[in-house]
Parts: C-alpha cells; structure tokens; sequence
C-alpha cells in the first residue's frame, strides 16, 4: 500500500478533521471535579462512534470511575495498540481565558492558525492525530497498514485510579506487539522528538487541622495555634538553600547523566533564557550545579501545587484558621520508589505538626519514572518516518511531565511503549488559553500516516 | 430622676427590643465586601428611624464609604457619646453555619436562651443595648440623665477607611466629656470588665508574582521559580523556634508587665486549659516564658489570616503557580508604631523575594494600642454601676482585640474613653454561628441604664 496518496486525502480532509476535533473539544470532559461526570461519558461516546464510522470494532467500557474506550480493526502486519487520553484539566481560573475553553476557535497568530481551547494539546487534538491517520488509510485503501487496537482513557489528569485495574481484567485485549502514545512534544518548533525517559509522579494533598473553628485573632493570637504557621513552615522546609529536597533517602535510585546522554542533549542546545522567558522568567530556580534540561528530564523535584487557609476573599478578615491545605507533588527520576517517598513525606510532616494540630493526607496517585527501550525496531522506523515529515532529523530526548501508562504498559502488559507527540512548549497545556498548532494537527496526522506505513512490510 | 421604674421597663419591654434587633441583624452589612453596599446603607437607615423614634436627632452622613450614623439628644449633666458599628464580618464558609447568618433566632441553649446570627454579639447587640436603655429612660422619665450622642459607624471590620476623615471634619459634633464604647465582653461568664488597654493592628495583604501564567509542573517543575514556594518560606521566617517576632526592631515600645499589673491579672485566675479547650486546643502556642493571659492581652502578635495559591479545588491539578499571596496581620502594644512596622515588614519580605518574583503590598489599616486614662470619673461609676448590676463585682482588664476608636477619640478629639461590653469568649465572633446570650443583651440594657444613672447628679 503507497504512501503518497494516504498524504494527499490527510491534506485534503484537513478542514474536516479540524470539524471533528471541534465536535470533541466541546464537551468539558474534566476528569478531576465529579460535575463533569456526564460529559466524560459523552467525550467517549462521541469517539466510540468515530471509531466505528472509520471500521473499528469499538466499544464504551464502564469502570468505577470515567469509560475506557477500546478499539480493534484488522489489518497486515504488527500489531500497534494507540494509547491518547479523552479528558481535560480543569479551566479555572476561568476570568484569564479570552474565550470559552469549551469553544474551540481556529485563530490566526504569529507562527500560524491555531486551535485554541481546553484539551486541544492534552490531549484531545494528539489523539485524534491518529484517529485521522487511520481514516485516510481507510479512505484510500480500504484497509489499514497495521493491525490497530485503540485505547483511550478518561482519568489521565485525575491519577488514572480506573486503569490498572482495567488493564490486569483486559490484559489479553489490551497487549499488543508495540503501544504507541500520543501525549507529549516537539522538541523546538519543528524538530521531532521521541521520549526515551520520563518522570514519575506522586500526589500529596496535607490537611492541617488546629483549633476546632476559626478564631479571632485578636481574641485567641499570640495564644492559639495558627494552622497556616504551621503548613507554611512544613512546605518551606521542603528544600534546603541549594535547592535540594530535604526528605530522608529521597535521591536513593537518581542515577546521574551519563557521560553519553549529557553530550547527546548539550547537542540540542537548549536555550533557557527563552524557555524561560516565554513564561515571565529568567533564571533556573531548581538543584545549583545541574544544567537546566537536566533539572526538568532528569532531576527529581517537589513542588506545591495549591494551598489555601483562612479568608482569602476581598478585603480583609483578622480570622485566626482552623485549618490550612496544601497539594503537593514530587516529580521521580531513576529508580525512585513513589511508596517509599510518601511512607517518608507523610512521617517527615506528621513529625513536624505540633502537638495541638493534627494532620491528615490525602493521596493522589503515585508512578514511577519510565526507561524506553530503544532497541525495538519501532523507535527507528519512527526516527526515519519522522524525519522525512519535518524540516529537522527526529531526535532522542526525556520528558519532565510524568506519562506513568508508559510504565504501566511494561509492568502489567510486558510490552514497550513509543512516546511521539506534536505539541509545543508555548501550548499553555494545564493553563488558560491552551492551543494546539494547527500544523502540529495536521503534520502530526501525517506523520502517524508515515510511521503506520514505515513499521509495514512496505515500509 | 429614679433608676428603678427604668429597670422595670427594661425588663417589661425584653420581648420588643429583641424583635427590634433582629429588624438590624437581617440586614446583611457586611462591610468588606462591595456586593453588600446597599445593605450597609439600609442598617444605617434603621438605626437613625429608630433614633428618631426615641427622640434623637438623628441622621445618616455619607463617607466615601459607608455611611455614619450620627444622633444628639439633649439632657442634664454629663455630655457622653456612644459608639458603636453596624457593619458585621463576612460569613464564608457559610456551610459551616446551622442556620442562615441573616435570619436572627432565639434558642435554647445549656446555658440559657442564645440570639444567634451574624453581627448578634459583634456589633449590633451591643450598640443595641445603649440604645435600648435610652429608649426606657425616655419612655419613663419622658428625658435622658445625660446630654447624648450616638457615632455609628459601618466600616469597623474594614479597616474604618473614612472614620478620621470624619471625626475630623466633624470635630466639635463628635467631641463629648468621654466616649463609651460597647464592643467589648465580659471576663468569664458573670464578671463586668471595664478594657484599660486594647492592641493596636496592622493588616498588610502580601502578592508573589513568578511566572506570568500557571505552568504545568512537569514541563516546567525543577526549572521555573514557584510563587508558593516563596511564600511559604516567607511566612515561615516571621517567627523564630520560642515564637518571637524575627522582624528587625519590632520590639521597640513594648513594655514588660508592671508588677502590679500582672498581680492583678494573676487575681482573676485565667483558665488557659478551658479558654482553650472550649475552641478545641490545649496548650499556649505564642512566646515562650510569658503568662497565657499576657499573650493575649499585652504581647504583639504576627498572625496569617488567610493564603492562597495554586490550584485549591476538588482533586488535583499539577500546576506551578503563578502566584501566591497571603493576609497577614499584627497585633501590637505599648508604643509599638504601626508605620515604622509595616515599612520594616515590606523591606524584611521584599529582601526575601528572589530576582524572578515580584511582591506587591496591599494596606489593609495600622492603628497603634490604646491605653485608657481611668483617672476619669466615668470609670470608677461604671465599675460601681456594673458592680450593682452582675453577681460579681467589676474589673480592671486588658484586651487582645483591636478597637482603634478609643485611641482615635484620644487623638483627633481628645477625649477619653471607657469599654464595657456584654459578650462572651464563647459568641463566636467572626466565625460561623455567631450568637450573644439573651442574659448579655438584657443586663447589657440594665447596665447601661445603670451607668447613665451613676454618671448622673442623682446617682
């Protein structure tokens, strides 16, 4: 089966894709926040549907929480099983969107159109990169280049507590020769990067609990214990004046770069000043001594991601708090063990609250760091296949985000896993008014297209 | 004129002067909050009808805020004047609240009937009970025993931005031989206290500002400067391990306890373990070595009222703020002087803000501590009056609350002032379910009949 005419229908069809992304990104599939419920099961019935129109053998599966959507069609050759993830971060704070991010706009900008709105980069416009690979195929052919077998999720942002589970009762099902995920970046703005390592995740949420209400603070301070004293103290002991977490054994597993991959990213010559100043900054604020890509693929961090106590409203409030709440994550490298690290946070924090507080932790998800093995044959056809869609050679490179399915497709399903996405850094993921290039869209369709016929006999 | 047919009245009248209380405890004046400007103006309303009824000439005088009320009448004697504030605190978290805050009801309760709503204890039960003693003074003898005048104002738990400008401006109005003020409780349950020193306060609102959009804390986390962070070492470095103050100078102007003074504050036996039980804490939190009722009532304090950052919602969300911010507030003493403190507090927090964040100031009010001059007359025939009145005889205390007015009276008019006030530690005031016992409102109106009598050619 040629290639060349599988690329011609994608670039004729572009406005139609575009039409059915559209359909997808509307509903407000927030995973996280349980008002949403509804509208992640219409994110995936809507791609039930999808897939059954282009020929697979799809169905909704229910689990406890958000639907799996899972896929099969036919076809010569390996079996690849696609992995992307139908839900969405949260939107708030809505009032710095310019539109409503569940009305996705095509809008002009500086580099090019874009598709602007929640999920249109994570990950709702990644995963319909593949879904529209597949259906040139079809349209052309009559027939895909590979078997394909389609997974989504719709807990990704919210820990995943659904998928391991789903996967250990479908784990026939699920395993194929080779998964392919569909949730990360280009490296720059035109350089394909296949991800080789990724960091790990574990989610804290601390409860600080003192007096049994808000108090006066001019009745009760100086006298009662302040909740939000306490927390701020905790969080602030967290790293040392050199940028090190403090927790015991935390760095046992951080393995340091090695000689070869160092050189290989110096090679990329990543510029921090612009990096960090698309974002309002200037100077790498992580570990001293480390380089800076290395502070994001290959160095382990803790970070708060919220906190709140007491009024936090207009004006002013002399309110003494009963309580004060943090979420806190640690992003893992290496060998780190996430169990291990919460078993010695929550001792650490619990050692730290006086004895007139108590503490209580919540746990939101824990995943180790992800390895790839580079040496199945997918990651070089997809390096040639990439490389022929791009203006630059595709390229080996880490991640700092934490994809734990990656992990979880070689511990539970044996098979290894190929990270391949098209987003970009300034794509304001998890943030407001997020956008997806509309040239990541359509060359990242293109390229699915170019690998599903690369890893084929014709190929 | 004769004290006892006024008692009588009192107590006859009970039933109508609760009912006209809660006709101003449904009306939400909440005064930090904009949305509620028209109620504050509606409260103002109330009270100057009801005045009027009584026979005072009163009227509602607009600020560039809210409005004061101010109301003259006639009578023999002494020229006092009566402050009070219609304003209450917010009421969030509402859902802590058994009933609506706005919809005032009597209940039972273990130690006798209870009016329960915002603002039923702070303030507008007790300016309610002067005005009530008036009303049976009027209704009884047809006069006052006292030349009268009444100042409400409706910003007290907003930082009362238009109260100088108004005692200025109305100067010669508002000057009267002494102030009363009703905003104060009793000590214990049955035990008439007469505040001779209050704490002054100092509200500062802290904002850290890093990167100029929340960042996903994966992309980003390790590499980019978080807010919260910053924060949270911040607040952690105000304080040191024995609970002292770290900011440069703060102790200039605070005086040790007199001998006498803390003899006097030992007679009254303070239970720190009940005080403290009662709000579910059990052990004195603030310096190390100094007396519990010295923490509260003559050592200054740095408090956090309120902080927020991040994502705080249900579940969570891997962000890396773009900010932080935080309500912070000191109670001070002695000689303390607010403006010097705060100029130190924004060079200490400014000094600790790394290059990539920035930090703005929000001033939410300094007024220094008052100590009252009880050399006046007024105050040894309170405390006689109040002696006649209560099952024990009347005292001598400090307070850990803040109520500038008096010190302002000092300064802008020079003119004394006396508290005495009816609530109890356990009105839960400020927070949810605020209440004032039927018993404070009702001797509160007995007490005030009693002490205008005391101050009178016949008492």
């Amino acid at each position: 089966m040629t290639l060349a005419p599988v690329l011609d229908r994608i670039d004729a069809d572009l406005d139609a894709s575009v039409e059915r992304l559209f359909t997808l990104l509307r509903v407000p599939s927030i995973s996280t926040d349980p008002a949403y419920a509804k509208d992640c099961q219409k994110a995936a019935d809507i791609l039930v549907d999808d897939l059954k129109s282009i020929g697979f053998d799809a169905s909704k599966r229910e689990t406890p929480g958000h639907p799996m959507v899972v896929a099969h069609a036919d076809g010569e050759g390996q079996h690849v099983m696609f992995y992307g993830h139908y839900d969405v971060q949260p939107v708030d704070p809505l009032e710095l969107w310019d539109n409503d991010p569940f009305d996705p706009k095509l809008e002009d900008a500086p580099k090019g159109k874009v598709i602007r709105g929640r999920g249109t980069s994570d990950d709702k416009g990644q995963l319909m990169t593949f879904v529209e690979a597949c259906r040139a195929w079809k349209a052309v052919h009559g027939s895909l280049p590979a078997k394909i077998s389609i997974f989504f999720e719709g807990e990704e942002e919210s820990g995943s507590p659904s998928l391991i589970p789903f996967m250990k009762e479908n784990a026939e099902e699920l395993t194929a020769d080779i998964a392919l995920i569909c949730d990360t970046g280009l490296y720059g703005d035109s350089t394909p990067a296949i991800i080789t390592q990724l960091r790990g995740l574990l989610g804290e949420e601390i409860k600080i609990t003192g007096p049994n209400k808000d108090l006066h603070s001019g009745m009760y301070g100086g006298l009662a214990m302040n909740p939000a004293r306490v927390l701020a103290k905790i969080i602030a002991s967290l790293h040392d004046e050199t940028g090190r977490i403090t927790l015991p054994d935390f760095y046992d597993g951080v393995p340091e770069l090695s000689n070869e991959l160092a050189a290989s990213w110096d090679d990329l010559k990543f510029d921090e000043k612009d990096f960090l100043g698309d974002v309002g900054l200037s100077l790498p604020a992580g570990e001293q001594g480390r380089r800076p890509l290395e502070m994001i693929w290959s160095r382990p961090t803790c970070e708060v991601n919220g906190m709140t106590s007491g009024y936090t409203g207009e004006g002013f409030k002399t309110v003494l708090p009963s309580e004060a709440s943090a979420k806190i994550s640690f992003r893992l490298v290496g060998r780190q063990d996430p169990l291990k690290i919460r078993e010695n946070f929550r001792k650490m924090v619990s050692d730290m609250v006086p004895e007139d507080c108590n503490v209580t932790f919540h746990d939101h998800g824990a995943s180790p760091a992800s390895q790839m093995s580079t040496t199945h044959p997918a990651f070089d056809q997809a390096r040639k296949a990439l490389t022929d869609e791009w203006p630059n050679a595709a390229t080996f490179v880490g991640c700092g985000g934490s994809i734990p399915i990656a992990g979880h497709f070689k511990k539970y399903l044996g098979m290894d896993a190929m990270l391949v996405g098209f987003g970009k850094d300034d794509d304001q993921i998890h943030s407001p008014n997020e956008k997806y290039d509309l040239s990541s869209f359509h060359k990242g369709i293109r390229s699915w297209a170019r690998i599903l016929h690369k890893m084929s006999s014709d190929g």
